[in-house]
């Protein structure tokens, strides 16, 4: 296990349907903005909105990426989301194996990730 | 992207139903103490008790929050979970979208959240 | 909620059914190299490979253990799986309720674990 040679990231978004979150994750990796992503189904969410308690159904998209890629990436996930203030934040990777996090690398390194 | 003006966090809340999973979230997000919760359902939990390998099915609860509120946050859900121990830890958030970042802040501000 | 007093870290893995999923989970907690795993079923991966998108069904697997197992941990997960480059990579946990860190310290304690 390593501490990633470059800063690696989680980055943790909610989509209100499948579709949205498939466009999410098909749109960033093709785009080499993530290097993949696991999307989580069925997932109830609830949140205060103007005084009242929301739930919703939602899909969570856990994107795998390099920290020099995350405002890129939040840029485009915001462009492909209905919603006027989407959730994204990062958690940083604290260790990761070699072989993934280079995996990680080629797979979000513009030049190498389209061969 | 920014690092959040207040540290946040994500807390990691596993519950042995949907009723305590929901409770968790909804009392949490109603009192100001996480601004939402995302409920993941039908996990399953392997674990040791007492030298036997225990697998039950649960639901993870994922609560974001500012790091000022997990105190009470932490009190709030061990007083709603049947558990002796229930499993409670938080994620430090690297990077967040500006207006989402704002929202946490506005959602966990007892004076503001009410309205 | 404390800092927790040996470093603990959630390891994050993702497997290609369900089996391969429980055998992680019930080995590394059986061998006390994780305290415990959450499974999260029905996971949908996108990722490039040979330049194509891919889309798999998978789950994920959520370890909580002690840094120092990380490496043994991170050694038998990748002797049980499948793949050639299997995803696996650690947040470290920030804040953890004291009771829920002391169970995490003894149940990766391969002396204290047994009993």
């Amino acid at each position: 296990m390593t501490t990633p040679a470059v800063k690696m990231v989680v980055a943790y978004v909610t989509a209100p349907s499948k579709e949205v979150a498939m466009t999410v994750a098909r749109t960033t990796v093709t785009e080499a903005l993530a290097a993949c992503a696991n999307v989580i189904p069925e997932v109830t969410s609830v949140y205060k909105w103007q005084g009242k308690i929301e739930e919703d159904q939602e899909h969570v998209v856990i994107l795998k990426t390099v920290e020099s890629k995350v405002e890129e990436l939040s840029a485009r996930v915001r462009s492909l989301h209905p919603a006027e203030t989407p959730c994204f934040f990062t958690l940083a990777i604290d260790k990761i194996t070699p072989d993934f996090g280079g995996w990680i690398v080629d797979s979000t390194n513009s030049s190498t990730a389209k061969h």
